[in-house]
């Protein structure tokens, strides 16, 4: 009984001894001790009554966080990608027409799994960084009529912040319903599914909910949930399909994959604090260090890449890359030399912006002053 | 700016406070306390050189483990279903024919993901808990040429064992790729995927492996590697695409997703532990576990379903509920009283079997001594 390829050499693995970070970045970003510590909390089974009245817990904070009363509200065992793609496999069927109001990278990425689904995409494009203003937005959508608008609300790739509102409300005219990646923007900003009509948002738990990676929080309207149960051709991803999911946590309770219970418990915990604080206190502090940094980069002479403050996500920050700078040497030296996190741009911004997520336990004025400092002599001011 | 919905009270959610419980159900199961101190340790970035390295140092340890030298090994960002979607939404495409070995619960979720797919799927079909001789299994194969054949090494549902060494000679004899869901007996049984001829094989992390549940890892040989790099139609799934998971992993690291970090750190300890003790001595491990239990379970006059030794998976146990056993009662009462979870049958097999998982830091003399003794005694003996 040979077990070891014969090849392979007994490979050697050090202990989890990860060095001390501090992520200023997009995402992941820092995470409380208390969410550590609910996390490595010994499981219980995926069907334990205990791991379901979590499980509600978490649904109904969720609600809050997110600014709704859907029903349909939980959380998926994926990462916010995987959040993405339930929300598409679900409600993008081949053959439907879907419009992308594309400004960055994660529209495009939408667009992907559009197409990979076999939907028929129209895109209005604008440079990354912009935003659509709501007369052109909605005139796009009723031209071009399709069963499902898809817009960004942060968009992680570009720091611009697109409003929903008239998207939503032309979408509706023509009977599409909408979805929104809220990933960088939900528990740091005000979301408001409700109030803006959004019928699909999903997210992810490292950036605005100070969680490890790992799940990814969705909320589904009546309206939507409607459609979704009046398929004919079910979803063609089995994990990612809805009805099932909604079946086990909320339903019968009938199996349906393993949860991964041990993020759940962190992402309670973490759903706990952002409650303790407020939701409304918490978007206030986190805007009060993003004026506060921004007031910071300006003084050390950097512009922002989103020129209009009132199109900035507030959460993560993108200031141009000055002439004559090397970003990556920057980021580099912060790392390096204060175990630093942040990222550069991408795509046709790389090179050109910084991305640095000021979001969570980092988002008081004292990290802020630190890293204006840090940032300040990497860039040799 | 309202923002907590109305007619929504703010939720109460007590801290995460587990009961203790004893995980011998088909999993998750048991988790050793190293496991978790890693888990905890503060994450880093997904493109963090530290998480990179930790990534590869997985991707070694899980080649012992499986009984491969495939260079594609690695671990999906999603649970053990999401391991079997991630292995059929790549091998099997829309219109290719796929041939089933079905005798269980998850052969029948593998038929509904590939039919979801598009393929045409048939079905070789016997009863819940038996198992496929060599030369039906060829004969079938030979007979249907399929482009993919799937099967189930170690069936949860049922508790049987199949081989699968003739499944994959005749598999390949036709110019099929095997996939093989090895979410139950990887790290508790022999996998042996290079010996066995397996092409793709995926597994789970909290069963075999005593680790949280939340990963999958999956394996492919060169020969499956080149057919999904032909493929001329991408996955329908980007989530899932195992080409662009191994970019970010292994060749450009360009950002596909936020890897779930906590979980990785996990896992890595895990493996760990198991490279501690040895493959083998695992496996010898749990096999005199299994021994031990059936002695004990057949002492207290129960039968195995499984009846031929050799077809049974070592790690799960299915004995038979006698008659007039109320077997819902007996779990109940196991689990209110002392905490431990096993689980019953379901479909054909509902309140016929118990499935009693003897894994990871469960799988010990000591520990099968005081459960056959809470067990009989639950039973009324």
């Amino acid at each position: 009984m040979s077990v070891v390829p014969k090849e392979c050499k007994l490979p050697s693995a050090t202990p989890i001894h990860p060095p001390q970070r501090f992520l200023f970045g997009p995402g992941p970003t820092q995470v409380d001790e208390r969410v550590y510590q609910a996390m490595s909390q010994p499981i219980v089974g995926h069907l334990d009554a205990y791991f379901l009245r979590l499980n509600e817990e978490i649904q109904q904070m969720l609600r809050v966080v997110f600014g709704t009363e859907n029903p349909l509200t939980f959380v998926i065992s994926g990462t916010g990608s995987g959040g993405m793609e339930a929300a598409i496999s679900n409600f993008v069927e081949a053959g439907s027409k879907v419009a992308v109001l594309a400004n960055g990278y994660f529209c495009d990425r939408m667009t992907e799994m559009a197409t990979r689904q076999g939907a028929e995409v129209v895109r209005f494009e604008k440079a990354w960084g912009e935003v659509f203003g709501d007369d052109e937005a909605a005139e796009f959508i009723e031209r071009e009529r399709p069963r499902t608008v898809l817009y960004v609300h942060a968009e992680t790739s570009t720091g611009a912040r697109q409003q929903g509102k008239a998207i939503c409300t032309a979408a509706h005219k023509v009977d599409a319903l909408v979805i929104a990646d809220v990933v960088t923007s939900l528990g740091a900003m005000p979301v408001q599914v409700d109030e803006t009509g959004i019928d699909i948002a999903y997210s992810c738990t490292q950036k605005g909910l100070s969680c490890p990676p790992g799940l990814a929080p969705i909320t589904v309207s009546p309206r939507a949930a409607e459609r979704m149960n009046a398929r004919t051709k079910p979803n063609r991803s089995w994990y990612f399909d809805l009805k099932l999911l909604n079946d086990y946590y909320n339903l019968s309770h009938r199996y349906h994959h393993t949860a991964s219970i041990s993020l759940f418990y962190a992402l309670h915990e973490a759903l706990r604090l952002i409650l303790e604080e407020g939701v409304q206190n918490r978007w206030v502090r986190h805007r009060r260090c993003h004026v506060e940094f921004v007031k910071g980069i300006e003084a050390l002479g950097l512009k922002m890449h989103v020129a209009n403050p009132e199109h900035r996500v507030i959460n993560l920050n993108t200031p141009c890359v000055p002439a004559g700078v090397d970003e990556a040497k920057v980021r580099k030296t912060l790392l390096d030399e204060h175990g630093i996190e942040i990222m550069g741009g991408f795509g046709p911004l790389a090179g050109k912006i910084f991305r640095i997520g000021v979001m969570g336990p980092l988002a008081t004025e004292a990290h802020v002053a630190t890293f204006l400092q840090q940032f300040g002599k990497a860039m040799g001011k």
